[in-house]
């Protein structure tokens, strides 16, 4: 197969050396031509469509990791069929984890990953030396005009991205647009008074027939970047949308969990809100940093990071963005953690830190300026 | 909460009694207003968006049921939105699965539902005492004129639905042209012939930007459906696009086990592959069968048939479609398991019972139709 273009998949499975064997093939087979071994005697579809399996190795935990090779042009230029590819039908079968991807120029070079990545994102905001610091603004519930002192006042206090609550969700295109310029027209006022560039990201959810319309409006309302749920919209209709609009997309990990958080099943974590989410063109991937109210592990959050801003193709860097459980007193051992390429997004801590956001704000920002961080982490 | 519109979901704990409770109320914070309860006073907000904890029950295998009343008007008449609101952070923590869910009639409103449905399709094909025989043109990389001669001798045979393998994917729109355009002619010739109505179902994937080019040609092509994988796609991308060009929705399953596979995680199977595809206007959904080569449970098969059919306000009831392992000494089994109101997908059985696909596929059909089954499976 050397002359082709190949994708590499690996698999973690759950499985006694035989069985993994069995499975391995049993993968081969079932993503590319999803016949029995038995009815599969040609000799070009056994040379060119049917994967091959390179090794089957002892793995941690007592399992096999199994590496695959597919042929690059069955993805076909396309992320749906990418994904489809390396882990559609094999999703259903028990013990079967894809634990990472090796794909060829040739295929990477029809993405056009992140359209600002961490340097274009940094040029809109005029910083470069240090993380960034994100909130939501929420809750759901609140009216319009607290929500937008709350983006206001944490542009006031020097944040860098204010975001939507995913949650946040209108029940018309009108209620969205109203909202919307609301909260854009207070973050351009503290704007005015600083001399700062806080960006604002609406989410994007809307009927798929509305998503462009949506997207449209905040373009046209002067705004650089949107919300957006992958896991939830499809990786390619996100990808659609804020591309076609020229807004960064911020990843948002909902429903990620339904990938990632099997042991024995699933897409490995880095893979899942890395890699596929560079394909998709996120600028920034959320994630739930470990240490807060959901239970992720270090290592997960360290090859999440690794994902985003690891060599892939001409692809731009993304920014990972850890969420969740950031406690002021923690930013020197974050800022250490993660390193500078970071968003550090602070939701319920900033609201609890102070009854005045504008300072509770500030205070992190000098967190975050205080940690001395080199640009990798350590 | 009497006089509102309640969207009841039911969530399986792997937690201890106290555990669960505590489980309980955080999924109701963290699905709706995502902050931690004490910084949540306001008295609106605690009435109005915060998720109410109705229950908390003992339930299989030591776990507990978790019974949460959401406001309807969070889901902003939207499917996104509806999983977003229901699974999209808690995905993300260990031990919470999305169990049932139950809807009111004002947020099933909002959706159209399967286009077809039983009915709808059952008219398009002329066949209503009978399940019907569907299989799949495969495998890929198999010459256009090949796959275009099973489809032919598959209609000739007297099958139902002929769909696109989920690998069949093209490089671009003029390869799927040609491909698509052999295929249905080839299909329409055996139908001039045996003057039966058997339809052909291309596979659309494609970039977003592509879906609806595609989705338009097939309709034009006189195609009246296509084989989608909403998993992949995000469900309410794959319903807009059958919609908005009135073709009928055959769902497949590809990456559905990420939802579904985890016993501690993710989303019950009937809830996942009935209830949410038929929000979605899958007409039918294709699952893998007990007995086959990945392991479902009759219990499971069963939950997700009730699921297509069951009453779901003004929505139309969905084939289900079992698949895999399908051999013809099953059939009396099948259809009694199954009922009428069944889809049989025949893949690799079919194209090994005979050399002559033709004769294969009539003898399938003969298979089903000895078999007297009422409209309900016992």
């Amino acid at each position: 197969m050397s002359s082709r273009d190949l994708i590499h998949a690996t698999y973690r499975l759950r499985a006694d050396r035989d069985e993994a064997r069995r499975l391995a093939r049993f993968i081969a087979y079932e993503q590319t031509v999803e016949l029995p071994e038995r009815l599969v005697t040609d000799p070009a579809l056994l040379r060119d469509v049917v994967g091959q399996v390179e090794s089957v190795e002892p793995a941690d935990d007592g399992c096999f990791a199994a590496r695959i090779a597919f042929d690059a042009g069955l993805a076909s230029g396309q992320l749906a069929q990418l994904v489809n590819l390396v882990y559609g039908n094999v999703s259903m079968y028990p013990g079967i984890r894809l634990q990472a991807l090796e794909l060829p120029g040739s295929l990477l070079a029809r993405f056009a990953g992140p359209g600002f990545g961490i340097a274009g994102l940094r040029a809109l905001l005029g910083v470069h030396d240090r993380p960034l610091l994100a909130t939501a603004v929420k809750p759901r519930g609140l009216a319009v005009e607290a929500l937008s002192k709350l983006a206001h006042d944490f542009a006031l206090g020097g944040g860098d991205i204010v975001k939507d609550d995913q949650n946040l969700v209108d029940p018309d295109f009108d209620a969205f647009r109203r909202r919307v310029e609301a909260i854009a027209a207070a973050v351009a006022r503290a704007n005015a008074r600083t001399g700062g560039r806080t960006l604002y990201f609406p989410h994007l959810s809307a009927r798929h027939e509305d998503l462009h319309r949506h997207a449209a409006f905040v373009r046209e309302a002067g705004l650089r970047g949107v919300l957006l749920c992958p896991h939830v919209l499809g990786f390619d209709t996100a990808r659609a949308v804020a591309q076609a609009h020229g807004l960064v997309h911020m990843a948002h990990p909902a429903l990620s969990g339904a990938l990632t958080q099997a042991g024995d099943n699933g897409i490995e974590f880095g893979l899942a809100m890395g890699t596929l989410l560079r394909l998709a063109g996120a600028d920034i991937s959320v994630f739930v940093a470990p240490g807060g109210r959901f239970r992720f592990s270090e290592a997960q959050a360290t090859r999440l990071a690794q994902a985003c801003t690891e060599p892939l193709g001409a692809l731009a860097p993304a920014f990972p963005c850890p969420a969740g459980g950031m406690d002021i007193t923690k930013f020197p051992h974050l800022c250490q953690r993660y390193g500078r390429e970071t968003v550090f997004l602070v939701g319920g801590a900033l609201q609890a830190h102070d009854p005045d956001f504008a300072r509770a704000t500030a205070a992190y920002r000098e967190a975050i300026e205080r940690c001395t961080v080199v640009g990798h982490p350590t």
